[in-house]
């Protein structure tokens, strides 16, 4: 039962198939008055894009988007703006083959259980490329925010058990995510990750790694308790990302470790503004943002479109046991490619988060 | 900008301050001819009620519930059912100091930035206490969904960096998590997570601990792609819950230390039925139940009430750095308390997604 | 499926049956800092509550409001108002008899079928006695509204024929409706209205009526095309009330018989502010107001517990025709009683909407 | 804020502008295995587009339909299905000169003030065009409910004042109809308001209408009170297109000018089946249909872009007082094109409220 819409005041609704006519998503609740081309869409679109390195899926798509509303004289105009991308390099023919032999560890079984009838193709709905219609919603959301100097970080922390040094600057972090395809802000570290993936892509195999997340100049007061709060949202945008199977905030999974008396973040005033010098709950207190960077972190599972044997599955129409090959374009270790998704998930939570504060008029920025 | 409900088949609305005239909910959704009655929801109210360990805090209630609406001859009516509880023990003296210093760590200053006024005793709306609102409204969920059978399992498998060892059987988690208070599975260790919270109870400090859930007997094909996923929507009911900062799925973290071949979840036939001999995945591909056990953890921060010295804060009147020390009745760990809330969560995202599914007829039961 | 929620951004959730414990309301999203108390709620309840003159209902419920949270010092604190009305002078003595036998044009047929399991006592949910709930939750709005200036006004204009003539000037009907029960603003009307309501009384029958609505002061800007027009949203709140079969705005009905050059409402410059010398419109163009007050009527049908003779219906435990006689406390014209219901769902839109268009602070009005 | 989309269960969120790239909409909630093609679609929309009689616009558009998603192998997927209609005969010049000059009656004022920034071209968004999306919409529920032998009948039955004498027989309502492109089921009074509309086009005029709407073989118990019933979610479906002003169900308006005694429907049984002979109350009891065929009327407002003459408004750049000549094209009388959209927006409710009352598997018809 419809559960295509994400947001309640700016609110997002996806739509389109793998290997379907199209993919695109309709933006309901941007102000007016926002400066907005088809190129602040097609950058960050650019960036999640197949084909653009030798580890990821060589899957041919330009990815074009298309404004078809709410834009007028390069301003947007509070009405709904819909984005369509086309697919181009469409493939069906790997997937015949599995058509009734689900694949392990994705959606083919559940789809064929829950409706009955759905499309095989490339992963259908289920796809990966669907989130091509949230990056497309999350660049609006980027502009908006940017508009109130919100700026999301977002760089891999973690590949195969190699974990990087994170730098205290943000600065550095900036500097160095730029440098590497893997956006890690640890280039000694983001060398063996890349060895691993290397390795991996050699046998056929996948890896999967840890999303780190920060959230700089948000304002205080965003997140609606008891339900809407900041981190219940953010929780819920990210874990809705396919590849996504953990999110934790601040220390995370840590303060099972830690006594009270050490993650105390003891607040002092730095030229009249509240801050704390520590930052272990993340920047949410009470499901509320305190003013301080937010901070979470997200697991990404090794994609399960691995080469390196057969895999046992069902024959649905016999109902028997069976064997599989996993053939079809693939990427080693999606994790580069996950991070402009849940940058954009960010994105649409906050920018949500900020008109229901009230911080952003919800008809007109003019 | 109101966030107090959470679901869209099965709608909880919650209200109540934790030294207010009265804490309680609205459940809107629930279907006709579901015999209840209040000592089905008193059940579950007195697991986690104040005052019943030496361990928690020693504050009185009896949490007694009322049901004002919604049932009729001992069955539902399938119109709101409303559940109020009384504050009775209610000691506000201890917060008047603290009324404009903000507890680091706690809502205080977040409330205070976002509202401008807010209720300083006790935490007030972000107290522990809202959450015997979700309970109630937990307990009817429970109830309905005992009627097709399904059932949850939460228990503590760490405390302060001590582990359980979980047993594979569910028959013997279901009898040792009933032999311990912080309902552990593994009985050594547990008694060595009991000497560890007694140890910090003693210096004034608290623990923190992860909860593992596991829900039984879930049919496939719930969870509505690709937002409302059933992973996202547990991730949020959880994540809703103050003292949580993390929550992972399947083998959730640990996937970024794995090879997709490692953790493939193959189909085999067991009596016509699919099903998969492993469980990475923790019982959900694509958003959607595939028929497994849905397994996930979550993290509970130490809570930050703490007496083991003063802290740091700011004195909000007289923008001036300042101490305090925290007084009141607190827990050393609220784990075991935590517990009946993350199962009350999980009831009622999976009653949502069971009347949204189909599973569950809307109107009625009968 | 849960339908018992009004509005997105000022929330109103109502529970409570006609001779159950209680009925009551939530209100969601309610900025901080509105000062509030009982007196403000009982003012508007004392207005629609039964046994007040010697047309009404003689069930003597005296209707005392209690809240239960979201106040504190005086003062909402933008958490969750509870507000319940306990039920006292139930007699459900005289329904047991139409238990099964439902009673024509009431909701106890259709209630039956939907639920299976329904209270027929005093009507159960469907009783016109649930507006007492909307009317508490409109009480706030009204004093939300008043700080903008907002007014409400709502008065008779036709009973079983009788039409009012509807003076220019506001004053004027606010001078007038306060002269009559029936809040009729031409007292001529007034009392012949009323001949016919005492003629009815005496035949056990009763009448119906059309109630106008003004609503002053209203900004530009209210309304979110394209569904949830304030058109869309008014003619949904009001004709969620039990009794309400129409509505209309402006000219209303009277629009199929003019020419679409007699009903334009030119625009002038009246010191600086756009107005039009006429309101043909209502006040609202393309779904959103234009800063000239809204008008609207509704069409409230009368009562069907009429007691002129026996009535036709079916005893549904045996499926037979047979025939009942109404008995219990009627009003024979509801429409004085409704009057401040519309109001109330009138307030409770309009809050909602101020607040969506960016007016009303959703934080706080501090 | 985010006001685009309609319905909880079977979910429409429509986009575009009159003179932009193009409309459409998202349909979420429909579920798997309904056979749909674009014929389907396209269908509808012809029924509704301009060109097509010397009354209506002469905008040559082709209305052609796309499906982007949601369907595979001629079934729906139970994924959103996205429909797009290109724009292609766009003339936008006759609009430059009442760019900033409002025209009367028109949503140019409401936008400008809420938005700063609007798409004066042909009415942008608050364009009648808006709802060709509806009706794509609209296409797929009524198929959806064509398969629960629920039909939707709407007819003219008031031109400026002629009245229709409306046949009891539905046979004959529906022959009739189809005879005259008012859709007016009394040929005589067709002809009368055929020859009003002709004198209204000659003199630059227009005229309106009001259309009854009968929904047949309806189930009982559809609509959730006590805020989403079935009447007040039809009157939020209906008021919600732009040239309605009113909406009545059963008698509507009459109800005031009779008693209650008068307008009881009661009960009989007809071969088992509870029925009323009449049909007062419209098929709807306390929100929820009884079974018997659900009535209404609604009232089309006279467009507003009439010609006999300049009309007084204001130029905004330099707020004085002006007069505009309208041009474009334009239909003397819209009720013919909207009778199309008033069944789209009923099917769409009917469909919601199908599924939300358990009737339609929201999953999947296989």
């Amino acid at each position: 039962m419809a559960g295509n819409t994400y947001g309640k005041a700016f609110k997002v609704t996806t739509f389109g198939e793998s290997h379907g006519e199209a993919l695109g998503v309709i933006v309901d609740g941007c102000p007016a008055g926002l400066e907005l081309d088809e190129s602040d869409i097609q950058r960050e679109l650019d960036r999640r894009k197949p084909g653009t390195s030798r580890f990821v899926s060589q899957r041919k798509e330009r990815d074009r988007v298309k404004i078809l509303s709410g834009i007028f004289d390069g301003k947007t105009l509070g009405t709904p703006i819909c984005m369509v991308i086309f697919n181009e390099d469409v493939n069906s023919r790997p997937y015949e083959k599995i058509k009734y032999k689900p694949r392990p560890n994705h959606a083919d079984i559940t789809y064929f259980l829950k409706y009955k009838h759905y499309d095989y193709r490339g992963g259908g709905r289920a796809s990966g490329r669907e989130t091509v219609a949230r990056v497309a919603a999350g660049a609006i959301a980027k502009k908006l925010l940017s508009k109130f100097n919100i700026k999301i970080l977002a760089y891999t922390v973690e590949i195969y058990g190699i974990k990087a040094s994170v730098p205290k600057s943000v600065e550095q972090i900036e500097m160095n995510i730029e440098k590497n395809f893997l956006r890690c802000p640890d280039l000694d570290a983001a060398k063996k990750m890349e060895e691993e993936i290397e390795r991996a892509m050699k046998q056929g195999d996948s890896l999967g790694g840890i999303v780190e997340i920060q959230i700089l100049n948000v304002p205080y007061g965003l997140g609606e308790p008891v339900f809407d709060k900041l981190e219940a949202d953010l929780a819920k945008a990210i874990m809705s990302i396919g590849a996504i199977k953990g999110i934790e905030f601040g220390l995370g999974f840590e303060f099972s470790r830690k006594k009270g008396s050490e993650v105390l973040d003891e607040f002092y005033l730095d030229n009249g503004k509240i801050k704390t010098r520590t930052n272990y709950s993340g920047g949410i207190l009470g499901g509320i943002s305190n003013g301080m960077p937010i901070v979470m972190r997200a697991v990404v599972k090794p994609t399960p479109s691995i080469k390196t044997r057969k895999l046992k599955t069902i024959d649905l129409l016999e109902m028997k046991e069976t064997e599989i090959e996993i053939s079809g374009r693939h990427d080693p270790c999606i994790v580069p490619r996950v991070i402009p998704v849940i940058e954009a998930m960010v994105a649409i939570t906050l920018a949500d988060h900020m008109i229901r504060a009230g911080y952003i008029n919800p008809n007109t920025l003019l």
